[in-house]
């Protein structure tokens, strides 16, 4: 068979440069997610069994069974868990994404982004803010309270704000908080602030009491990593258009489920090409050490598989101060990106680059060749279920991903 | 008479170092101004006489008599103006400070911005957004519409939200809104959304009606440069510190009334060193040309004198799409004004720079010495009543005003 890489590459290129994310709404998962089903936990990552899981995203299980009702404690759940009565799949199976465990159950609300150009959608949870969360891995009284508010108020506030306030184009939103020094992986400081000027009106004018609306505002405004979970869903909305192109070596999905690192490439179709989830270098919270750290894990590299994130560090020079490093380490990054991708983000511009695009496109003929790996940068999880993140920082992805992915597509497209 | 010069503007640096505005609340300006009265008119810049004003300061002039219900007409107003019933003064010398044309009338409501190092206050009215509005000198319906508005609704709701919100430092808000790619002059972005997710929950909590509360978070969110009007009291307030230390070089006032451009400087107390308004380079919009700018004008350069706006460029480069230039423009600005500061605010980093803080602390004997003159971004103003805005750019003041306030303190200091 012959085929041109650089053409379909091109082809996967455009189509995502053309992708309009925009915010569609929200709803319960099990009404919109595909496939999705009572006895089915949904997971960030590549495929894993419960025997396989590490302590984070078993925490993050353990706390999904309790917050649907399908066990009383962490005892029963766990039980539960091993058994065959549950199934997992990979959210990136279901149009969406998981921050870190990504873990999501039939009755949790989700985000509903849709990509206007292609009228298909991606979903993702609510971010449920910072501390004894259900994404680190942490499952307490606290964390169910919180998910079931979110369920009860917080979700059916914001759908019923999403249609009275202007349509919300998510890669408009990211661009400019590009210009205000977030990369919307692990600082979305300016994107979560211009989504709450955007909606405050709308809320305001919603019919539900003073008090939950203004629950609503304080929540959002008390957690500068509530845009993640949009960032997230509109780069896989972008990422979804390349797929599958034929014959096009562009990387798809990158993502973590603390055990596994995996990755597709549009011409593999849904192919996982999977290795040891590393251990990541940065800061940690005080009160812990290397020891108590869980490998990568979470779907939010597809903000990087976009070219954003650790590729967009450029345009966030004060995340250093969260992840580590200086600032000429984060110019340096995404200067290095530009050596592994195809492309340029039309929309995404790097004022401190004299506003060149973002490094868009993961190559794998060119990561392998030149020998580069992707650069993510993410938050740590304790190893441990239950505990929480001890910190954030730097990772990247491991080599045999891709060596395994370009065997398959010479295997696929090379071999007569 | 001996002085210790070094000593002096160590004290005035500490000063401003030590300064901490934060929103005290909102008033009526006769009620809060010193010195406020029905007949008497503030105004940007050091003091003018109606004869010498500039076309969109006597254009503001005749709003600002409509709008406080002493003239009917721009005719009637105009006429008035040139009477000795009005009395003029610069906001400079009553402790506040007004973008643009700066005009300010006894019933305009005003932000009241505290230091809470000296418990000192500091005045500013707010923002009316972009297009036709006051500050650029139109007078027109929409605009006295728009300030009656601003009086009757958007100041009631965002007065009695102040109290329901956390205190809002604004020295801390300038400070976050560095690392997010404004310099508070003309790119206020961050800061705005900022001001709008710390408000937006208490304002939701206000009494007022759904439809008054959605429409006051319309328009917040409708005008990037609504926090203009916050920057600038706090930053005069951080200067307001260095009134008047004796012996000191360091300007704690620049700014332009359209015809001259005015400084002060602490060991001079309220003298006025003035020379004339420059004219802006920059970018105009369209269907407008070079003749049709006013020279500066306005007491934005606050920002500058405060080590902010032309001086933190380097925070902000997306602003050269605003005001023109290059990023390593940006770059150079800032570089360039350590050259003439005494100090690096310890509040105030820019992320570019490795976290460096921004120069502060103008020092009279450096732009002497060095010929090297403060650099100011602003807009421009059409130079008659009644348009508008015109464009942004970049302006410096004259060299003259430097140059007579060493001769001056000269002869107070050196003399024996």
């Amino acid at each position: 068979m012959l085929i041109d890489i650089q053409e379909a590459n091109a082809k996967a290129l455009a189509a995502i440069q053309a992708a309009q994310p925009i915010i569609k709404g929200i709803d319960t998962a099990i009404n919109v997610v595909p496939g999705m089903k009572k006895n089915l936990i949904l997971h960030a990552g590549p495929p894993i069994t419960w025997a396989k899981m590490s302590g984070p995203l078993k925490g993050a299980v353990i706390g999904g069974l309790i917050y649907e009702g399908l066990a009383a404690n962490p005892a029963e759940a766990e039980k539960l868990a091993a058994s065959s009565q549950i199934e997992y799949s990979p959210w990136h199976e279901h149009d969406g994404v998981g921050p870190m465990a990504g873990v999501a159950t039939a009755s949790m609300p989700v985000w509903i982004v849709e990509n206007k150009t292609n009228g298909r959608k991606t979903f993702c949870t609510l971010n449920e803010g910072l501390g004894k969360v259900l994404r680190y891995g942490a499952f307490s009284d606290e964390v169910i309270t919180r998910l079931k508010w979110i369920e009860k108020t917080l979700a059916p506030v914001l759908k019923a704000a999403i249609p009275l306030a202007p349509e919300i184009n998510l890669k408009n939103m990211i661009a400019q908080a590009l210009q205000m020094g977030d990369e919307v992986h692990n600082r979305n400081k300016a994107a979560t602030s211009m989504l709450i000027r955007e909606l405050a009106p709308a809320i305001t004018k919603t019919s539900f009491s003073q008090e939950e609306k203004a629950r609503v505002l304080e929540f959002m405004h008390s957690n500068d990593h509530f845009f993640l979970n949009l960032s997230m869903p509109a780069a896989k909305a972008m990422l979804q258009a390349a797929e599958w192109i034929e014959g096009s070596t562009i990387v798809t999905t990158m993502c973590r489920n603390g055990t596994e690192f995996g990755i597709r490439v549009a011409g593999l179709k849904d192919r996982w090409f999977t290795g040891p989830a590393q251990m990541i270098r940065g800061l940690l919270f005080p009160g812990f050490e290397e020891k108590d750290c869980n490998p990568d894990i979470g779907d939010s590299a597809i903000t990087e598989t976009c070219g954003l994130g650790g590729f967009s560090m450029a345009a966030a020079p004060a995340i250093v101060k969260f992840v580590g490093g200086t600032v000429s380490d984060a110019m340096n990054f995404t200067r290095k990106m530009y050596e592994i991708t195809d492309g340029e983000a039309q929309a995404f511009q790097i004022p401190a680059m004299d506003f060149r695009g973002s490094p868009t496109g993961i190559n794998i003929l060119k990561v392998c060749e030149k020998n580069i790996l992707p650069q993510i940068n993410t938050g740590i999880a304790h190893k441990d279920a239950g505990v929480g993140q001890v910190g954030a920082g730097l990772v990247n992805p491991p080599m045999k991903c891709f060596e395994d992915a370009l065997e398959a597509y010479v295997e696929k497209y090379c071999q007569n």
